[in-house]
């Protein structure tokens, strides 16, 4: 058992499940032909993106179909930073008079990076506060999404505490003064049901990895009405709204990977949930002075953010590593910090708190036995590191 | 022999090689961490990545290592489109005060449709033509390129008629005047020799997929000294110059790729011109009234641009479709007009001819036995519809 990896960050990269695997490989040394081609050999590869097209359109209860039964709203991405950075600009091309956009104090680096790069060319940026659950502070953004506001972004669920937001109530408020509203559901899409419809959304980004599809495939979704304006341009790939030859091989693996999500969200939803309560469980029984991050009520059914009190997340990692078990202490994204994340400073979650937060991340391909592994190593762990601990020492004082 | 798909269509996509899908398959499945996690698992991921990148510098020339050994001027991107529109960015966002790009009348959408969006916002752009032969007017580009010049971008070798422009000598005239200078090398990189310190190019693009990579992934080289502005903004990865999540399988497959295309470059080059030559032969002596396209001395050794004067391309490919050979009239990416190429037009070459034209590209997948049963077919194929053409019966009116 000790040699086998135990994987609970699954919010940072998922495995590639073998049926997504089994459905992409063909496309690489067999079904190469480039889709645009006009010859049967390329030709053919190009209904196949439509069908996986059609699948993730489905997951997102993306329902609108052009004439030809294409699931147009879809577009294919590189990545779900590409997604959110090609809906910020092209809201901010296409409605040039507005000049602020409103976010939230804990978007994904892929908003964040790309909004103060935004700033920095005078765009007005206004980041929404959450309390100490994470939750959006929606008077404050009532009052601050107004006439000159061309976005709202706010994402679907936090990628560090799994906490979920009211996107239709979101959505509602930019439309309310004209804005377009975005939401990165990187991490909510496969673990949630997602309903583009429903919500109103005119933007929405996912990331393949996340879903047990490969790294390097996203996608932008981008409601039938709107007008979109391109990031990257060349031919007339994804019908001149993203140029580039299709990555086809993992657009082929993210149709399949969709279906599987969608047909197993319920099931799926219960287990990662049992196996969630189950570790908090024990780990709230069995060690001191923790505390869970988030909206408890209302979040991920994968992610447990735990912060163990008076210690370093990083020596935590590094012990749990040594028994092969993966986990992190925030965005993988943003790796390298030694601060506390933006996310958890948001939160207003104490220091010493806050420097001793784990991210337990599961997916479908955890088990049971994984969740009391990590339960029955963790005590010791942070025992140790709290004995050797000034701040353990001096709690009380 | 009719049964199997004869690939003449290399310059649009390339098969994946068996040691390079080798190579990539267990970072799906098996090794799928995050290279930013902090966990072995992940974090062991990025030291393959550094593996993959000097691989990619070795093929490209590219010297240049910080002090821990790493290729730091090459940025792994989503395709060579994003290369192409990241170089152009960057060259306006760090030059502000030049407001002019010159090109050539030949490049790819990846340059030419990025250029026309620039143009809408108020840059000039200036073509430089080319000849019959398709070599680009050096003393009109002498003229062109000015102290308000930001960038030059002028692509190694044609995707359509494969004619080599001299990359050492444009980027001299764009240096003359201040100017930055980027070469779309996605079509030359593999087939012929890159030097970007002897050529002196401060941004090259290449792309995974027509060098035996896959599809999605691709490579921006930036000059150690030169200022670089990203497109897609996010978390840390690729030392802040592009976000996203590594597309790690890819990244992997293209240093393979990369390191098998120099280990076998001056082989190849032989044994693809070699049926290059063959093809051209017996195409000249079994069928009359066809011209062949480009720069003859100086062209890629594995491409071949034929016009079949007097009918349809898009005829002649269907046919060939019929028996299995897979070539193509012109870029995949610019597939569905009707209208000859716009390098084909560039090239002035007369209407009749242009219609007519087949771009055969070759790899070392193809062999000598296949150049001889396209051969074979060809000219039935040229006669039938040389029959029914009414440009063919009037030819001499």
């Amino acid at each position: 058992m000790e040699n086998k990896v135990i994987y609970f960050d699954n919010n940072a990269t998922t495995q590639v499940l073998p049926e997504v695997f089994e459905a992409m490989a063909p496309y690489f040394c067999e079904r190469y032909g480039n889709p645009s081609s006009i010859h049967r050999f390329g030709g053919s590869v190009a209904a196949d993106i439509e069908n996986a097209r059609c699948k993730v359109a489905e997951l997102l209860g993306a329902t609108a179909r052009d004439k030809d039964g294409i699931a147009t709203e879809i577009i294919f991405t590189s990545c779900g930073t590409e997604s959110d950075n090609a809906a910020i600009n092209s809201a901010i091309a296409t409605l040039p008079e507005r000049r602020k956009i409103v976010t939230s104090a804990v978007e994904h680096p892929g908003i964040l990076s790309c909004l103060k790069n935004w700033e920095r060319k005078g765009i007005e940026v206004v980041k929404i506060p959450v309390n100490h659950l994470g939750q959006l502070d929606m008077e404050c953004l009532k009052r601050e999404v107004d006439e000159n506001t061309c976005l709202v972004t706010i994402m679907w669920a936090n990628n560090e505490t799994g906490t979920i937001f009211p996107i239709k109530e979101c959505a509602a408020i930019a439309h309310s003064k004209g804005a377009l509203f975005h939401t990165d559901a990187v991490q909510a899409a496969g673990k949630i049901d997602i309903d583009v419809v429903d919500t109103d959304v005119d933007f929405l980004s996912i990331s393949g990895h996340k879903l047990h599809a490969p790294k390097g495939v996203g996608v932008l979704y981008v409601k039938r009405q709107i007008r979109f304006m391109p990031t990257i341009l060349g031919g007339h790939q994804e019908r001149l709204r993203r140029g580039g030859t299709e990555n086809v091989a993992s657009i082929i693996a993210l149709g399949k990977a969709c279906e599987l999500a969608k047909a197993n969200l319920a099931a799926e939803q219960l287990y990662l949930a049992s196996l969630r309560d189950h570790l908090e469980k024990r780990v709230s029984a069995e060690i001191p002075c923790i505390r869970i991050n988030g909206d408890l009520a209302n979040r991920l059914p994968n992610t447990s953010s735990i912060s163990f009190e008076y210690i370093e997340g990083e020596s935590i990692l590094m012990f749990l590593d040594m028994h092969n078990i993966c986990a992190s202490s925030g965005s993988a994204c943003t790796t390298g910090s030694l601060e506390p994340s933006h996310v958890l400073r948001a939160m207003d979650i104490p220091y010493t708190a806050a420097h001793g937060t784990i991210r337990f991340s599961l997916s479908r391909c955890n088990t049971m036995e994984e969740i009391d592994r990590v339960a029955d190593v963790l005590p010791p762990i942070i025992a140790r590191l709290r004995e050797i601990s000034p701040y353990w020492e001096n709690r009380d004082k």
